[in-house]
């Protein structure tokens, strides 16, 4: 079986960007807001959009399951305020949700969370809690920097966060370290946000010890890590460097990274440097990347190619694949097992 | 000869230091600034610290020649005013010239400018002038955040920047691209900042047509290039995304890595993936990683082995180590055949 841990809905019927278009020219006067009850998605609407897309390319590409969450640069948690925000993560999580109940044996939910900037984290615990008890998201994605680029948020290590991760631990959760849109023009969202996000995130668990207050705690780190298996000397002297123990013993019980790595020598780097237990076999498909390589004649993100193709041999591949997904998310493990799987 | 393209006076003498911090607490009253003469540093203060760390590695390492700058982290453009700045700035540039007089064989500079947030770039043309003419400056180093990681200066390839590409071209001398100290608790200054600046400035110039305006405009991005070489397929896919030419074309006459990669893995991506006439030596030693790595017996920063041991051919290494430095910084090409080297 093949698990992809990464996936997002990209592809959502265009009815769900209009809605949104309208929240936020109505984010400054809650009157002007449309209401949820207003967007008007149909299953056979959201069948189109995954039978044509996601599902085509897994059927392509041989992957068997994919972990889905909301689209991350739709998130976009600067916009307006908590309530904003709130009923934008109530609306994509549900559509998440009926993605996953229209097609159980392919999707499985991850959520996003209700955050804003400033606004205490503790107020995502109740879409987090609805997210896992009615649509049975085993995993949320967690925003590092929910002003969008201007990175006003304490470090991961904060107690400002722990209220997400007591109820993480409670029911044995991991989370995606994922940002969102940009809304800083230094910063290009997915060229240079999300990989500065994922080395950010890394080095912030480093100079801390958030694993000795939370040692169940776990966290995937996306797009292969950012820059951080590329820079794993300078990582390992920076830790020696703090006084911290050796990477393996600080972080990496608790840190995993995906292989949203776009090209075969990023992903060899990645599977020789960091411990095959802590890579999860990701692709982010129909994202940031949608082109085809025309020195290969495949998409960027078809990195299971890249996968098999590594150094890794047939044992390893099945953790990579499979066995490193049920371990880091129990509750999608569970959710299979029931299926007889 | 192996030239070392990226060396700062990390080791400045302490006298350096407490005149800053004399400076930084009259930052906002300026009666209360010290005189840029009550620094006094003798010349066997500076013969000291470049014999015992620098000019020691260099010779156990068997590198001939670094180009130096003040120190990265030292500069912060964030503190005081313009006023502030150009006068640190002044100060340190004379120190480094200094030490590349007192050393020349092993030395060549290459100055900080005095930038500020929010203040014209233009302004740091005359302390550029003063290097490049009265100490001979092969290059500058060129902050692309002097907010001190919140971005608030707009991206390279805006107009903003271009007083200074005038005189670069002016001068046939390039920049390295490098930010300083991070005053935002999210980054951690070498960890996160630095490898987030090169990302950050790579996609930003993946974005603009920086160079069609410039067409002989040099950036050479340190720390490996950030993520970029990681992620060369992500960028390669993003840059076909925005209808621009192949990188090869778009940016690789014009932007070059360092190889302050400090591990063996990450120098046979970086020389796997960019082409070798873009791959400049440098270790920035006695720098951000300055510990010795338990797993090899030898410091991090030791990346002349690194190259050593990778795939490169011979003719291909005496570009990374001499060639391409020659071609990148003409005014050193020049400086050293002056000399007969």
């Amino acid at each position: 079986m093949i698990i992809d841990v990464h996936g997002h809905y990209t592809t959502a019927p265009p009815a769900l960007e209009a809605w949104r278009t309208r929240q936020i020219a109505g984010a400054k006067d809650p009157s002007e807001r449309p209401r949820a009850s207003e967007l008007v998605i149909s299953d056979d609407d959201i069948r189109e959009t995954i039978e044509k897309n996601q599902l085509k390319f897994m059927k392509e590409r041989g992957t068997d399951l994919t972990i889905f969450s909301p689209r991350a640069s739709f998130m976009a948690h600067h916009i307006g305020d908590f309530e904003v925000s709130s009923t934008w993560a109530a609306i994509q999580n549900e559509l998440c949700h009926r993605v996953c109940q229209l097609f159980p044996d392919h999707f499985v939910p991850a959520a996003m969370l209700p955050q804003s900037p400033g606004v205490d984290p503790k107020t995502c615990i109740p879409e987090l809690v609805t997210s896992v008890e009615q649509y049975g998201a085993v995993a949320i994605n967690l925003n590092p920097d929910p002003s969008g680029g201007h990175w006003t948020a304490p470090p991961l290590t904060d107690r400002h966060w722990y209220p997400i991760y007591e109820t993480m631990v409670e029911y044995d959760i991991p989370a995606m370290i994922h940002v969102s849109t940009s809304c800083n023009p230094a910063f290009h969202t997915t060229g240079a946000h999300y990989i500065n996000a994922d080395t950010t995130a890394f080095m912030q668990l480093i100079q801390g010890d958030l694993f000795r207050d939370f040692p169940t705690l776990r966290f995937v780190i996306p797009h292969g890590g950012g820059a951080a298996p590329y820079h794993w000397g300078r990582y390992r002297g920076l830790a020696q460097a703090l006084k911290k123990p050796r990477l393996a013993e600080h972080l990496l019980n608790n840190v995993f990274f995906d292989t949203c790595v776009y090209h075969q020598p990023g992903v060899d780097l990645l599977t020789e440097v960091v411990p095959v237990e802590n890579v999860l076999f990701a692709s982010e498909m129909i994202g940031a990347v949608r082109e085809i390589d025309p020195d290969t004649g495949h998409h960027y993100d078809d990195t299971r190619r890249y996968v098999e193709k590594s150094r890794l041999s047939e044992p390893q591949k099945r953790l990579v694949f499979e066995g490193n997904a049920r371990r880091v998310y129990p509750r999608l493990d569970a959710t299979l097992k029931k299926r007889g799987k």
